[in-house]
This record gives structure tokens, C-alpha cells and sequence, in this order.
């Protein structure tokens, strides 16, 4: 099935899961809804045979899961990645709701590979996790008790893309640059910044962050990327 | 919040729940989505628990649930129920999705109860469970693997609820009768056809599951099932 396509372009990425058991559930959850790529940041245990138990019959997601250091490795050749949380807070990136996230995720899916990516069962994302990423999307919950269960958080993001994919047009939108061209062009700016003294990294304040928010919202093309890592190259030549 | 107000008139019924954990895990799904009425129907182990564990802060929930022997006990008071499924199936209700299903939930709940009923987690509903509800729903799924786990599905189906409260009409639609008003209709009926000659009980066919499509379709009013019990009332009368 066309539609449906887009979906096999999407990662899930579960970051420091303290429960195999949630991660079973959650491989049982994007398996329902035609998800199949697991990627796992440092979980607390795995494999493990409560994960096998819990994931059903959707096993082949956790034999086929990648398991990375860091998120920087999760996300590799990523075009576009989704932090997704129950909890409102500051952040560095644009905030939508799962629905609309959703859609903008099978968009960009259509042509790049793209991520949902998840945090620890209690501490959710760290700041840094979510400011990694394109778009901070909630699950809008009751304000009294918005504590979803990480698997049950999953199942619906992925109902979601689901839902999206059957309604998605076939013309794919803007090629993004992907995550690791995104963070170096962010490692060049950073070190251009401090050698010309405009960033103390000692006392770095919201800078970055605020320039991730920026570009998050723009979506960088890979040219782009190069152009402004151009820009930074030719800014920081000794000047005749 | 006057536009999560219906939330507090829908009941999640769960039907002959094997694992205890489930009842937990679903009552978890609830609370977060605004929902707080949970009933049970035959549950093989409650309390128990693995329920309180699972429910994490959603014991409140568990605590107030009710228990019942039948599912029309469940019903009772309710006017709009819907049979909560993955699979397609033959059935002799109408069949909607998920979100479907939800927007006329929450528009009943703006006046009168209404419910959401699943099954047993490996059986499902009974036909018989399924033909007492006014609608059929489904949660779009992979053709290849559409189990979801019995709290997943609630968490769908909640968080469908309450994005369609928050975006419902302010004013409620027709007042429907209740469950055990439109049981005593079909009972009726049923009745007054066997007596007639008509209805063959031993030989049943899709007789009264079609009959009860069409009046499911339609949404019995109160006085509608008055008017219809006057009608089989006195066509029963023996003629002078």
C-alpha cells in the first residue's frame, strides 16, 4: 500500500529506557501501526525476556533494533526529528501537538528518513535530547495527570502517523538537510562564535539554544548548510 | 475546563479482562486523557495487585471502579455505547473509526452517559456483546498485525475522546434513550414475534441482529421506544 509507505522511512528512538518491559510494549505498539525501525539510546536493559514477552508477537522489531551511545548516533542521516513528551516546559524548539506533528513527520517521510524520539520513563528528555531535535510535540492530557505510560505515549504517536500516512499527499515537500550536516554546521557556529568572542562558552546563556530554535523553525536544506558553513568559513579567514 | 466536561460522562467498560495488569494499565490511559469512570464485567481477577501497580496514580480510578456480572448490568443508564475493536468482522452494528466514533460519543456525553466497551485480550467481544452496542469502532492498524494490547487501545480511544471534546460544539444533539430502555424494546419485539409466529427462536438466522443494526443506525429517542412498545402493545392485543 502506497500510503503506508512513508512510515517505513520512520525511526522510533527510545532514549535511556529504564524498563525492557516498555520497550517490548512500545515494539508491540509501532508494530500495530506499521512501524518497524527501533532504535534504542542506551537503554537501562537490553535485550532482555521481559522486552520479548511484552513486544508480542512484533519480536522481529527488537531483533532488527539498532542500540546507539547517543542520540547524535540514533539520529544519523535523520531529516527531520520529533521530541515528544506529555510535559509542557522552555524550550529551545518550535512546540506542536502529536497531530500536527504527525503530519509534518509522514511529510517529510514521503522522501527522508525521519524520527519520534522518546525519553526515560521518569525524567523524560533531557534538554539537550530536545533541543537536538526539529519540533517539540505533546499529547495534549489531563493537566492534573498527564503521566503516560511510555509505551501507551508511543502507540498513540504512532496511531498518529498512521492516521496521517492514509491522508498524506503524494508530492514530497523541501529535502532536509539531515541531522549530523545540522549538528556540525551548529559545531562550526559555536566554535566561530567563541574564537571571535562573541560566545563565552563559561557563561553561555540561551545563545544556542536560540539559534537552534531559529533554524529548527526554517528546516535547513543541505545546500543552505552549506552556504552558511561558507559564510563561517569565509568569516573566520584572517583578514588581509 | 467546560470543553473536557463530557469526559466526565463516558464509562470505559472492559469485558471479562484476563490479567489484572490490563485493568491497571487502562485505568493509567484514562486518567490521563480526563477519563474516570471505569467498569468491569466479569473481571477474572480483581482487585489484584498488579492492577494497583500498573495503574501507577490512576488507584483512585480502580478504587471507584464497578464490577458487574453482565454487560447490560454495565450499561445500564447509558445511551450510546460503542464496541471498541480491532478487527473487522461481520456484525449487525454500524462501523466507524476510532475518531469517528469519538466525535459521537463526546456529542451524546454532552447530555447523557455514554460508554466505550472492549474485550477479553484474546477473545475480544462476543457477537452478542458487539450487537448490544450502537456503534462498531475500529482503530486503523496494520492489515498484517492489528493486535494492539487492551490498555493501548484504551489509550487510543481516550485520547480520541478527548481531542474531540476539545474541539466538540457547544450544544448537545438528540436526547437518545438509554441502554436498558432499548433492551426492553428489543425484548419486546422479540417477544411479540415469537408469539405471532414470525420469529422462529429455534431457528434465529440474522433475524434480530439486523433489526437491531436498524435501530442502532437510526438512535432511539425515549419516546421513540415508547411509541414503538404502544405500536407492538397493541398489535398483540388479541382482536375482537
Amino acid at each position: 500500500m502506497a500510503d503506508t509507505e512513508p512510515l517505513t522511512q520512520i525511526r522510533v528512538v527510545l532514549c535511556g529506557t529504564s524498563h525492557p518491559g516498555n520497550i517490548g510494549a512500545a515494539a508491540r505498539a509501532m508494530k500495530t501501526m506499521g512501524l518497524s525501525r527501533l532504535h534504542l539510546v542506551a537503554p537501562q536493559r537490553f535485550p532482555d525476556p521481559e522486552a520479548e514477552r511484552r513486544a508480542a508477537r512484533a519480536g522481529d522489531l527488537l531483533a532488527a533494533a539498532e542500540v546507539h551511545a547517543t542520540l547524535d548516533e540514533a539520529l544519523r542521516g535523520v531529516a527531520f526529528a520529533v521530541a515528544c513528551t506529555t510535559r509542557t516546559r522552555e524550550v529551545a524548539v518550535p512546540a506542536a501537538t502529536a497531530r500536527e506533528a504527525a503530519a509534518r513527520v509522514v511529510e517529510v517521510a514521503l522522501s527522508q528518513p525521519a524520527a519520534l524520539v522518546f525519553g526515560n520513563e521518569t525524567y523524560g528528555l533531557t534538554t539537550e535530547d530536545v533541543n537536538k531535535c526539529a519540533l517539540l510535540a505533546t499529547i495534549p492530557a489531563n493537566p492534573g495527570y498527564s503521566s503516560l505510560n511510555l509505551a501507551a505515549a508511543v502507540q498513540v504517536f504512532a496511531y498518529e502517523l498512521r492516521m496521517a500516512a492514509a491522508s498524506a499527499p503524494e508530492v514530497p515537500g523541501r529535502l532536509l538537510a539531515p541531522h549530523d550536516e545540522v549538528e556540525g554546521f551548529y559545531g562550526h557556529l559555536e566554535s566561530v562564535m567563541v574564537d571571535t568572542g562573541f560566545f563565552d562558552p563559561e557563561h553561555p546563556k540561551k545563545l544556542m539554544p536560540r539559534l537552534r530554535r531559529l533554524f529548527a523553525r526554517a528546516g535547513l536544506e543541505h545546500d543552505e548548510v552549506n552556504i552558511l558553513r561558507g559564510i563561517l568559513k569565509a568569516l573566520s579567514r584572517p583578514r588581509k
